[in-house]
C-alpha cells in the first residue's frame, strides 16, 4: 500500500470509514490487555524458580570472607557479590556498593543524598537557586520522575541513533554550572533500544562540566539483557573510560538483577571511584544497618558467576524474542510504507518506541484504551510527561501472552491507522 | 564491702594497688571480646533456619490476593505482610507500610523526605533556619546520628524510670515551633530496658506542639522483645492513644523483624495515620519499585500469625535471659553496696545500662579496651557523643556466649573499681 500522505481526500473518508467498521468490532470483543509495563512475564519468573531452593535449612549461611550473612554487618555488600555484579558490569569489585532490591532507590537515593549533602563535598543542591539535569529523550519516565520531584529542572536532549545529541550535551554541560547530571540508559534504551556508539561513550568520558558535582547517571538497566545470541550490541565500559580521560569521578553506573531473577526481589548496586563510593559510604554508615545479605548469597550461591548469568539470560531472550517479533513483525506488516508511524527494531532490552504522526500519539493511546488495551500514557517518556511532538509511544512486549500480545497489537496498528487519517483529514 | 566513699585514702590506695595487680593479671590473659553490638547471637539467628525452607521452587509465590510476588507491583506491601506487621505492633493493617529490611533506613527516609519535601505539607525543613529534635536521653546512638546527619539540633530530656521527663517534653514542644520531632524507643528502651508509663504515652498522645509538622518518632523496636514469660513491660498502643487525643496524624511508629529473623534480611515497616502514610506514599511512587514481597511472604508463611512470633520469641528469650542473668549477677555480686554505680535489670530488650560515677565511663571503656573487651564508645548514648556527666555505659549481653560474657564482665566491674578508685583518690 502507498503512503497515506499521498491518498485524496475521498480515498482518506473511504478509508476512515473501513478502519472504524474494524475498529467497532474489535473494541465489540471487551480486549483487556496491558502492553504498558516493562515486567518480565511469569514464564520468565519461572527461570529463576531454583534460586528459591539454593538456600535452606541446612545451608552455611557465611560469605566467602567468613561473614554471617544472617546476621548485621557489612554495609556495602558481600565480596562475592560485588565481584558477581561487577563481572555483570565490567567494574572491578572494589567499584562496587550493592544495595537492596531496587536499582530506581539507589537512583533516588543518589539525587536525595545530593540535594541535601551535595557531591563529594560540594555545596548542597538545596541550597542552590537552581539545579538542571539533561534528559536524554525519549527516555525512562522514571528517571525523570525522580528529577522532577527534587525540583530538578530538566532540559531534553534529543536522541540519535547513536546515542544523546553530544554536541548538545557537550555545549550545555560546559557552559552552565547549574547542570548537575544527565540521566542515561546507555544500553538497549528505555524506550528506544538504542545503545550509545563508541564515540559517543568516549564524548561522555572528555566531558568538561563546568559544575564540579556534575555527575552522569549511567543507568545500565540492559546491559546483559540481548534478544539475540549472535546479533548483540557492544557498550564500553564508562568506568575505565572516564577515568583514561581524566575524569574518574564522573559517572555513577547502576544495575540490577531485577529483571534477571526476579523483580522486586533482586539485588541492585552502584559503581563508582573510590572516591564517590567513599562519599557514599559516610551516608550508607548514618542511613542503614546494612542490606539484604542472605539474599545477595541466594543470588551469587545460584548465578555462580558471569557464565551463569549469560547463559540464564539465554532462557529469558528465547521467551521474549518472539514477542518482539510478532510485534515488529505486525508494525511492520500493517504500517510499512504507510508513512504514518516509524519504529526501532532494537537487539535487546525492553521495549520498542514507535513514533506516530507529529500530534497523534495521545489519540492513538486514548483510542487503545477504549478498545481495552493499555498503552504507556503519552508524553511518558519525556519530562513533564510533554512529548512536543505528541508522537512518542513506548511499546512493552515482555509481559503478555504471544496470543495477547498479536491482538493487542492488532489493535494498536488499527489505531495508529485511524487516528493519522483523521489527522490527514484535517489539513485537507 | 561498705561504699567507697567512705573508704580512707590508706584504704583506697591498697585496693588500687590490689586491683592494678588484678587488672594485670586479666591484661595478660590477652581476651579478645566485644560487648558493644546489640546483635543476635549465632544460636538466636539459628532459631530462624527454617523459614530457609519455607519457599522452594515448587512454592506457589502469590499473596492472599493473588499478586505474584516474583514481580513487580504493590509498592506498600502484601496484605498479609500487613496483617502479621500489624498484629504484631498492635495497628490495624490498613495503617501499615512494609518496607525493606531496615527500620533504621525507614527513619531515615522519614526524616530525609522532610527535610526536602516537608510533613504533609509543611515547610520543607531545609528552608527552614532552624530545626531541632528532642532526644531522651540516655538513648539510641544510630537515632542522634540520623538527626545530626542533616543537621537537626538536639535537646537532651532526661529519662526517668516512667519514661521521658513530659513535663520537659510538654513544655519545650508547645513552645518552640523548631521542635519538630522526639525520638523515643518506648518499650525496654535503648539503653536502660524501661518502658513509658500508661500515664507518659497518654501525655505524649495529648501533646500540643507548637509545630504542625511535629511527629513522634516512636521506634517499637523490642515490642516483643521479652525476656521473661510471666513478667513483661506492657506498653500503651500510641496510634490509639493519639486518635483519642485528637491528634491521630502526630506519630510515626516504626517496627521490625530484624531480632526476630535474620537481622538485614527481615521486614521493616511504618504505621501512622492515613494522612501520613498517603503523603509516604506519594514519595514512595517516586523513590522505589516497591520492597521485597518474596520475603514478606517467607516471613508470613513461617510465622503465620502473632502467636507464631510469641512462641518464637520465647525461644530467644531463652537463650537470651541467661545472659542477662549472667551479667546483671556479677555486677550484684561485685559492685552491690559500693555505691560506685548503678543499673537497671531490664525485662526485655537487648541491652544492659550502667551509671558509673561522674566523669568515670571514658575511662573505665578506656581500661576495658586496654585489657581486650570491647564496650560500646563513652558518650554513644547521648547525642553528639556528649555525655554530660561521662558516667553511661551501654552493655549488650546477646552476641557474645555465656562464657565470654562472663569473663567480659568480670572485667568490666574491675575497671569500673579501679577507675573509681582513682577518681576518688583525685579528692583525697
Amino acid at each position: 500500500m502507498s503512503a497515506y500522505k499521498e491518498l485524496r481526500k475521498e480515498e482518506l473518508l473511504a478509508l476512515k470509514s473501513d478502519l472504524e467498521a474494524q475498529y467497532e468490532k474489535v473494541k465489540a470483543k471487551g480486549l483487556k490487555l496491558d502492553m504498558s509495563r516493562g515486567k518480565p512475564s511469569a514464564a520468565q519468573l519461572d527461570l529463576s524458580m531454583e534460586m528459591m531452593d539454593i538456600l535452606n535449612s541446612s545451608s552455611e549461611l557465611k560469605s566467602e570472607e567468613g561473614v554471617d550473612c544472617r546476621n548485621y554487618g557489612i554495609l556495602d555488600g558481600i565480596k562475592e557479590a560485588k565481584e558477581l555484579l561487577g563481572a555483570m558490569i565490567e567494574v572491578p569489585a572494589e567499584n562496587i556498593i550493592i544495595y537492596g532490591n531496587s536499582s530506581l532507590n539507589v537512583m533516588y537515593d543518589t539525587i536525595s543524598r545530593s540535594m541535601h549533602h551535595g557531591v563529594m563535598g560540594s555545596t548542597p543542591w538545596c541550597k542552590l537557586d537552581k539545579v538542571k539535569f539533561l534528559c536524554p529523550v525519549p527516555g525512562y519516565d522514571r528517571h525523570f520522575a525522580i528529577t522532577e520531584y527534587f525540583g530538578i529542572e530538566m532540559i531534553n536532549v534529543p536522541m540519535t541513533p547513536e546515542g544523546p545529541d553530544m554536541d548538545m550535551v557537550e555545549k550545555l554541560v560546559s557552559e552552565d554550572e547549574a547542570i548537575k547530571g544527565i540521566w542515561c540508559v546507555p544500553k538497549y534504551s528505555n524506550p528506544q533500544g538504542i545503545t550509545y556508539s563508541d564515540e559517543c561513550v568516549r564524548r561522555f568520558a572528555r566531558l568538561k562540566p563546568a559544575a564540579k558535582d556534575f555527575r552522569i547517571y549511567w543507568d545500565n538497566a540492559y546491559g546483559v539483557h540481548h534478544l539475540y545470541d549472535d546479533d548483540q550490541d557492544y557498550l564500553i565500559e564508562i568506568l575505565a573510560e572516564c577515568e583514561k580521560a581524566g575524569n574518574p569521578d564522573m559517572v555513577y553506573k547502576f544495575c540490577s538483577t531485577s529483571k534477571i531473577s526476579f523483580p522486586g526481589s533482586g539485588v541492585a548496586a552502584i559503581a563508582a571511584s573510590k572516591a564517590n563510593l567513599d562519599g557514599i559510604r559516610k551516608q550508607l554508615t548514618i542511613q542503614t544497618i546494612g542490606h539484604d545479605k542472605v539474599n545477595q548469597l541466594r543470588h551469587v550461591r545460584y548465578y555462580k558467576d558471569m557464565n551463569g548469568i549469560v547463559e540464564h539470560m539465554k532462557k529469558h531472550a528465547a521467551i521474549l524474542r518472539p514477542k518482539f517479533e510478532a510485534v515488529l513483525d505486525i508494525l511492520e506488516r500493517e504500517l510499512g510504507g504507510l508513512e504514518i508511524g516509524s519504529w526501532i527494531k532494537p537487539k535487546g532490552g525492553y521495549f520498542i518506541s514507535f513514533d506516530s504522526m507529529d500530534g497523534c500519539a495521545k489519540e492513538i493511546i486514548a483510542k487503545c484504551k477504549e478498545a481495552g488495551v493499555i498503552m504507556t500514557a503519552a508524553g511518558a517518556t519525556y519530562p513533564y510527561h510533554k512529548d512536543p511532538h505528541d508522537s512518542n509511544i513506548r511499546i512493552a512486549p515482555s509481559f503478555p501472552t504471544p496470543e495477547e500480545l498479536t491482538q493487542a497489537t492488532e489493535l494498536f496498528v488499527l489505531c495508529v491507522k485511524l487516528v493519522s487519517v483523521n489527522k490527514l483529514l484535517e489539513n485537507k
